[in-house]
């Protein structure tokens, strides 16, 4: 409709970094690291597309970043516990008031994530490189538009059931793995005015976000929790709007 | 069934030490503090009960008894940022794996409640001593046996709407206020492999904390917030149990 | 955005033609009905608005018009069980494939409602033209959208609680009455890939399909429930998308 | 606790008396009919166990069995047409009452089971015998006590995603396919004041009935599902609780 959506891509930016084995395959992939290709992959007229890493000044989140974004997309693997906690803080009170959180992959362990979801979100992990095939169990709903009923990813990280998340999570994509587990792989949330959507795909050794379908449900999932406007967060003593006749006794 | 639950009540304990108008109203009314009457009034053959309060070392909270408590039910107003983070940090990891929490009218605020909800847990307030009658939604609720379809507080403070929790919340009770506001009295949740119980009821000026209705949901709330089982929470690597044929292409 | 979405207004229409009491308060209030008046105050150029009617042939929805709706409103109130249940079969597989449907008022008796929740829908009420004031809970919700924190209709029937409706309801609105009854006014569902919303107000001897709130509400969940797609309902037999190795031990 | 659950387990009962192979295959299974054999896994003090079929006057639910009975069991597959509307009425008025109902296998197409949910309930299926693979979603859940955290039945019929039914349905088991979908196989849903767990596992022409995981999760099912009260279902003219002062401008 015209209005563009402030996104930034978040990125631990680690991986790509690191000197050992890992690092050589993720760089092979994402030379510029995986921020910059979601970003380029992601490319519209509607999105106004910035980047942030953990290794900036303020993770690359100052305040005036922060207050301007309507869409965080989030990846985080081997350094949650660096992210500071008074970010996390700002970051809930953003969400809270209507912006939207994007969460990939590993992210499931965030600090942000696990704060807006209260649970320990937990799940099984294994990394040998097998297929993942999605089903898409909500089509009409705005994140699976234009997604098929079914695809694969023809090498992944496994994360497997139980994934311990809230129950009011809307299942959107349903995963089964070649090595026999199922995982609720496509999530979304409202908390406060803000909605969440977590998606697991997105291990970093192999170019899932140069993935089409990937690509297509974050797109999707960006303009989903794109705010239409924002909300104060306050908790404020209301004068009765209607009449009350029964006298306090504590107040004489 | 033979099994006696180990209920810990906490309370912040400082309006019934205060020395103001209100520390005066407070002690008339609950001259042991507020814990100690609701521990009396919920006294039963199956619950074995601890109190626990805010000035105590440790919040009165150390590892052997939070690692021996069931139920935990909280009650705290004025103090909640005085709570420490670490002990926050082990009584979500306590329900997580099966512990009941039971919060109480201001302990909406709390770290602990808003810590598991995610949210802001906000809501409107009004401090006039109104009526509050309580309707009640799902009478085929374990927290709702035995109580009327509806019952009238006579004063109270008042809790209105907009209530900033999850949408999974259970709603047991309704609440219609005088002045003219209405309330999600009563919400159960659950998180991880535990229940919690929010209860809006519970205004340290009034006697509410011995009203017959309230005490019998409290009491409720506790048998049904009570653990079958206690579960560890883990993150495991975890080996196919189906055969993987797909080669990993990072492995050579 | 350019689309119109197609609207069918259903009445039943027996109110406005009673000889009784009844008949002409609601003739002075809605002198072409309830339906027409709904429509004037709904009409928008991207609403493209029709009635249906209970005593027209095929209750007014015969498949053209069914097939060409994409929100269906509905009133009824005293002739329910004149509604042909093959109707209600086609506009519950309708609903399924995607359209939306708005019940008002006494429409929670509906058999279209009644199906597509699968609940008994009962409620408490009362006649005696109390006020009623409307709570918005999810202000960011679309449904809700322009509309005030609280606002207040001057006499109404009560509908009360306990609702018997699913607990997926997502309650945007929520009521409080003079009489002392609080009510989910106001709750959205999904079913199959369609979106319904029921608003309780709207008794057809006070003028409340001509206050702006209402409307505004009214007008919000149309375009809330307007599809973006149909989908066919079909459960087909589908072919293994993966190689399966396990011999069947009844096929030799 | 000493009390017994009248459960009533109905079988379309048309498969063990088919003169096909498939009717060879079933019977050299379930010799007695699959509800006998189910009724024989589940025998345990607190059980008090009679059957119905479809054949019978009345499908076998005459008001005596109905009334009777705390929890019904159900299993139909080719002759869910033939089950009486009437029937499907009162089934689903003891159940929001209070009854329990477990819905086995490809109950999920009975008249009853779409009544309750709303929807078409429709699904994917296949029938070659592959392997499937259920995992615990809930295991502090009543009905996942005793259940391992997966476990596997050799020869299934495959119900696969997207299973059209309501959000709220509580997970409690995820099945992987060898074929390569993905299911809810065992989703538990409260409706008025009854409980209603369906489980997809059950196909006619395997020995699923026998498995033991199988049999204590439709065990742990019916004792969840069984009611401690029974309800009414009304829908009251109901006499304002406080005092009214607007006055009512159609009453002079």
């Amino acid at each position: 409709m015209g209005k563009v959506i402030r996104v930034t891509i978040w990125n631990e930016f680690r991986h790509e970094k690191s000197q050992d084995r890992t690092g050589e395959i993720v760089r092979s992939i994402y030379p510029e690291g995986m921020h910059k290709t979601i970003g380029a992959e992601l490319a519209a007229p509607d999105l106004e597309i910035r980047y942030a890493t953990l290794d900036e000044p303020e993770h690359g989140l100052p305040d005036e970043v922060l207050n301007s974004t309507d869409v965080l997309i989030w990846w985080g693997h081997m350094a949650h516990g660096e992210v500071r906690d008074e970010l996390v803080d700002k970051i809930q009170r953003r969400i809270l008031s209507g912006m939207g959180l994007i969460v990939l992959h590993s992210g499931h362990f965030s600090k942000i994530f696990r704060r807006m979801m209260g649970t320990s979100c937990s799940l099984l992990w294994r990394e040998v490189g097998e297929k993942e095939r999605i089903w898409t169990v909500e089509p009409a709903h705005p994140i699976a538009r234009g997604v098929p009923a079914t695809f694969t990813l023809p090498n992944v990280e496994m994360y497997g059931e139980r994934f311990d998340i809230p129950q009011d999570g809307r299942i959107i994509f349903l995963s089964w793995y070649e090595g026999g587990n199922v995982f609720r792989s496509g999530v979304a949330f409202e908390r406060g005015h803000g909605r969440i959507f977590y998606f697991s795909p997105g291990h970093e050794t192999y170019p899932i976000f140069k993935d089409e379908n990937v690509i297509r449900i974050i797109g999707n999932a960006v303009r989903w929790a794109a705010p239409e406007d924002w909300y104060e967060i306050s908790c404020p003593n209301s004068p009765a709007p209607e009449e009350i006749r029964t006298p306090d006794p504590n107040r004489k």
